[in-house]
């Protein structure tokens, strides 16, 4: 079970399609090998980049049970947002029954007020059932919804099942940094995984973050970087992230950088179809030459990147 | 099937909860048999004043088998919004395999220019398979979304399933007009069908609507009003229409409105229990007591209520 | 200067321009001088419904000396919101300076969790300086923020200055009684007048209002309304004001309203234009015969209505 | 004056303030100073990165007095953004009498449909007068804002004087290669420079900007990259952008990228003062330490770096 001493890196896996755009379940095992062997120390599936709200509810099942089989001792968490309580419950029940991790949450948009996020949280940790943990996803990017930190602390305060925040605000250095802050006042810990494409990854580390819970189409840099950072290699940190700051950064274009996403994975030989379900769509053939480009730079220029992406950009 | 000839009163449907949450399936049928009893047209279930999202998916299917069992002839229309279309195509598959008339569909809050409007609805259209009448509904309070009279044109040009328009766009009289304009220089007839509480709907119907898709607690005063305006008594239908806008006007308060309906409902002995899924709550001692007050005064003006609603009031 | 004890009706003016879009300075003073004889308490310039944004420094200038001018002992206030605090601070002290009774603020809609909406109005206490009373207006329709009732309070509590609340929350009716309870449990006491139309406007009073700061064509309703309720004569107060209802309702429509309060001010032969500046635009054909039709019915039924009233209806 | 020829480097001022918050006059001849030396090609004050809303109108003609005054010949672009038309109309005036070359503009976020937007923009083209170049802003990240790419057909059919795109679309590549798409089947040529912090400038530029209209605090290495790719030396310029990519990335931060960059302009030399006016706050010390090691290591590997820089980052 997920607690508050996850660390490393909860890769933000996508949901694989075949060009007809059905699920692709052998595809999922060889998503969910590739993830293992670049060392990964958990999955998280069925996020806003896993395409979860354009799944049938059956789908959604399907897939994470073959991601949990396929993980074996890997924590895999699921992502069950839902616009009502009763889905999201029905989706947790499935879904823990199978052998989840654990569940996250990112509220929706029109929430009132800080009593209004809280009473939210509280509401969900109550509907999920307060054995199961649940990562609090805080994204506003996303959802238009500014979480304050004093929020965060009155959810974790009142709901012994948040265990992790799943931090993606925008600008949010400081607020790593708050956060952090409020613990040593007495705040109970959590674990606080950095997403948002991971494009501050070394300073977020610094401030106090445990790893990240993102896609890129990189995960061993990922590793690496968390690795290094703990190992108090700063410099050796920052020289292999900004290496492939490039194509985070492509990466990183809302609505627009799941497609990038998937078509590097294909690239490297990682997904048979890089299709997205509608309204999502593909790269344009311009997007794919830049892409092609930044993994050639990629190739030429970092001397860790294991074997795989080597043979991507080559 | 639902058809662009549809007219009068598809009430929305509130759904039933028991006082510990769960469905009231026996309270459904007396619902529907209520509905039917005021001379409603048809029922529209699964609206966003129907909890929709708050129902996992068993839920919403066996809530609409015992609808359309129960309403017999009268047609049924269900709301299948979603975030997704694989989730929106398998409800609307469902519903209409037990019968439902046809489904409504709400565009989510975030799309992008006119082409954006259009192109969602072609997907729609696609997914839910162009067999399958489906009602626009044009809500912006709820969602944020202006969808302009020429985009309502082009889908209605390109999706020969689009078969009427639930206008709740605020202010809207004009917008009735408009669409009723575009039908004289060559648009497809649509059936128009008001929301928003019916605010507005003696004017709506001399602009050109059909009749209303509407929940008020007095479905019979939206009967009887379309039918004296059809008949030409312009003043009778605004005097009786005047004589609930108190009430109308009460109810048609964003989130709180739907507490109103359903304890009015339960006051005229329609509803077993009032409760609403969370977040929903119920109303206030204050609320409660304003309610009655408008109950009283209603039960004393207005001659043509049927008999339930004078029992309430007194 | 506005206090805490500012009762009754203090009326949201429009700005009247002449037919090319300038400024009407002369109609101003007829305008003042229409209200000051409905019985108003105070007037409201440069709101939302004054389209305070459209006109320039020097406009709003020259038009709030005008009025404040005419107004005589009738207290003035004026709308300063400003997407900065340099502009607010300058408009504040130029209308100060005129001889204005006060200021009011409507927040702007991006301010970030509970704290940031207190933190605005502290900046805003201390730019238009401690001395200056404000009106915090609290009006989620327009910009989309939620004012927690604990905000209000802090708000209360840490600027001596804001001394009255503009409550068109929208439902709102909970909000003012939550209000009233905080003061019993030690907040200090704020005048609340009700905006949004005044659509709620007898039961707003009996909730603890003290009176109304809206823009209704026919102000001495307003006054009339206020005038029954505080003489404990609650079925006449609803009489009223139910007969009003109609046109009241069809005024409150967003971004329409204001033509068709324009409009009936100068059926009412107060306003010699019924122009707005752009965006803004005058009410369709079809409009101003649903205007003209409520405005004959309002003639027929409302016995206290003033002599202007049943010119204007005839 | 301004035209679609415009090419190069026009740089977003920042605005200096004292450490009072007061305009810093001298501050802004050494800043322009500064800028030109850089070898941009024109400077744009008073956009949102300029804190144009928090300028009194007469601090705003100040500031773009002085700045136009100590331009010389570099054209000078001045952000008339307003809430209403009169307002942008005086100060489109104002500047446009002190020499401005052009003004800038972004539209609200609330227009309806693909019509309000070319509705908005024509009203503007005829409130400023059709003589006064404008720019069109396209920036959804700032005002949630989709202009689609044939509302900016439409709008450059339609007013002669939009002769220049402020693209920051975000994602934003395919537009620009479908804008001037567009011109090749018909439109009118516009000058394209990219904002949202220059993220994509190689890129872009290759898409068919023509340069770029963003702040960085080194103004040097946007100059040079465009140089570069002018130049057809792909490599050189992608080897210089990524670079500086690091510095580029944390001053993209919505909010708080302001804050890098006065610090990073303080930093050279340039500012006196890093202040911002509230609601605008200073870096933390967390972040001042974070950009520190951002200047070091920029100064460290850029051999193209003008003097300012390596001295700053040492």
């Amino acid at each position: 079970m997920l607690n508050e001493t996850a660390r490393g890196v909860f890769i933000i896996s996508v949901t694989p399609f075949d060009e007809r755009g059905g699920l692709d379940l052998d595809g999922t095992d060889r998503l969910a090998d590739f993830y293992a062997g670049c060392g990964v120390d958990g999955i998280t599936i069925l996020g806003m980049m896993g395409e979860a709200p354009k799944l049938a509810h059956e789908e959604s099942i399907a897939f994470a049970r073959r991601v949990i089989a396929r993980a074996g001792k890997l924590p895999v968490v699921v992502g069950v947002s839902a616009p009502g309580f009763a889905p999201m419950a029905a989706l947790t029940k499935a879904v823990m029954d199978l052998g989840a991790a654990g569940v996250m949450i990112a509220p929706p948009g029109g929430l009132k007020g800080d009593d209004g996020i809280v009473t939210y949280f509280q509401t969900c940790a109550e509907m999920i059932g307060t054995d199961t943990p649940f990562v609090l996803q805080d994204f506003p990017l996303a959802n238009g919804l500014h979480i304050p930190v004093g929020v965060i602390e009155r959810v974790v305060a009142t709901c012994p099942n948040c265990i992790m925040l799943k931090h993606e605000d925008w600008p949010g250095l400081d607020k790593i940094t708050a956060v952090r802050a409020r613990e040593k006042s007495g705040m109970r810990r959590l674990s606080i995984l950095v997403g948002n494409g991971g494009l501050f990854l070394p300073f977020e580390l610094e401030r106090g973050a445990d790893g990240a819970m993102t896609g890129y189409a990189f995960p061993e840099m990922l590793v690496e970087v968390c690795r290094l950072m703990a190992a108090g290699r700063r410099s050796e940190a920052h020289d292999l992230f900004d290496a492939h700051l490039p194509l985070v950064r492509y990466e990183q274009q809302p609505g627009a950088g799941l497609a990038v996403r998937k078509y590097a994975l294909r690239k490297r030989g990682i997904l048979a179809s890089d299709l997205q379900r509608k309204p999502g769509a593909r790269v344009s053939r311009e997007t794919a030459a830049e892409i092609d480009w930044l993994l050639d730079r990629l190739g030429g220029s970092v001397s860790i990147a294991p074997r795989e992406s080597r043979r991507a950009a080559s």
